[in-house]
């Protein structure tokens, strides 16, 4: 079993996170050879394995993680499984963990494309134990981005069980609505998104006051501004709604993205925007 | 990329099943050299294959079977993955599927062993696009596993969002009531499975009227008796459930199990009960 980068490119066909999905993953981003916010990433990915009871060694993350940084800006997939068992659901022992990071090259061309949305025929489950947790199943996000794709739309919103406004196929949503900027809360169906606690606690600094909130369909197309956020991407403006257009508060949406710059630039040494992109 | 079986100890980490749970599975039992149902179960994988749009031609999957199938009893699983692609949830183009039939050993040891049951206390989504697909995504039904292995229980009553039955980790589930034998209908969130339709098709024939009918937590304690259904198993008495005894009709269910036994024997050409065991 080949559990570290640069050797990872083989994993046992027995290993429980191919054959179940028993495993968790988290994206993040480096540039200038620094993971940005990277201990909320390696946090992150902790609790979950913690929640599903899958023993791993802070330690070994953070290795793994420090093997795969290179100078150039990169996307570091960390994906974690409990490794191989015998057959059975629950096992009576597993393991060790099978841990690997990928890094693909990063360029700074995928901030700020705008996206439209179609809301995704399935729904997700509020009511699932992993539902706040970025396991391995992400087969219902693959098909709502093919619906997506098939619409002509760069994304698709996911609505929970209820109704409600879950998540993107890969981003947490956000709605600035009189001055007030809301998102679902966790317990709706989301993900604890990295660069959703970022925004959130970068709002009051802007004047904003930012909150969680379960939302209705209908609180997209009456904002004054509606975004996506994830890890590599940051803010992306959504512009439209299975075809309806979106309002555009471009300003407000610009000073968190530059509140966010910011922090990277501190943390990482290298300008977020001018960050050289990969050959 | 090793797709026969045989060969198929690795695969790629960058294999769509293990990084996005993209993929289905199919677990089925040989006796005597030939897999029982074996047409169900490959159509059944096949229609899945169509519904995610990956593309695999029948005859490798049954050229895959063929090739795994020995004397001994066997459970063979069978794995298909969209196979690798760009990054990406909903990639321009993918594949070859990866295809892998893995063999472990069967045992009539595991026939007619009761259950005693909890209930999850995750939720199955009846709304998600795949609710009726074997995905790859076990680990809502492993953490249901565990809940019921702490509890000392065998298996999980998973119940659907709207409070109804769905199914267990790994079987659908049916009640005797009245003379009447129900299960619940593929809408409730359940697996389309094989020996949940061979069940239904021989209940005719020993005077029982058989149909498919959302049932409460409740029906199974008013039931005459529950049993689990899968393709390994077969006929799984369940005996409680949340600590409460359940009633046992054995007569009923061992007079459908017979008649399953006597499919088996007919087209595997060895009696089911009498199997020998791997060494």
């Amino acid at each position: 079993m080949s559990t570290g980068p640069g050797a990872g490119s083989w994993i046992s066909a027995e290993d429980r996170g191919f054959t179940l999905g028993d495993g968790v993953f988290d994206t993040a981003l480096a540039l200038g050879g620094v993971v940005f916010a990277r201990a909320r990433h390696v946090g992150r990915l902790l609790q979950a394995a913690d929640a599903l009871g899958i023993a791993i060694e802070p330690e070994r993350v953070e290795r793994a993680l420090d093997a795969a940084l290179t100078p150039a800006p990169t996307i570091l997939r960390t994906t974690l499984t409990r490794g191989t068992a015998a057959r059975g659901l629950w096992p009576a022992s597993a393991g060790p963990a099978t841990l690997l990071v990928s890094a693909t090259p990063w360029s700074p061309a995928l901030l700020g494309q705008p996206a439209r949305l179609v809301t995704a025929a399935g729904r997700r489950n509020e009511f699932s134990p992993t539902a706040q947790l970025k396991t391995l199943g992400y087969l219902d996000h693959i098909l709502a981005a093919r619906q997506a794709a098939a619409a002509g739309a760069e994304d698709a919103l996911i609505l929970n069980t209820g109704g409600r406004v879950a998540c993107s196929t890969i981003a947490n949503v956000f709605v600035l609505k009189a001055g007030r900027l809301l998102t679902p809360p966790l317990a709706e169906g989301c993900l604890p998104g990295v660069m959703r606690a970022l925004v959130l606690e970068a709002a009051p600094a802007l004047g904003l006051v930012a909150a969680e909130a379960p939302l209705a369909p209908d609180d997209l197309a009456t904002a004054e501004a509606v975004f996506l956020t994830n890890s590599v991407r940051f803010l992306r403006p959504v512009t439209a709604l299975d075809g309806a257009a979106l309002a555009q508060d471009g300003e407000t949406v610009g000073a968190l993205m530059a509140q966010l710059a910011r922090q990277v630039a501190a943390q990482c040494g290298v300008p977020l925007e001018q960050a050289p992109s990969s050959p």
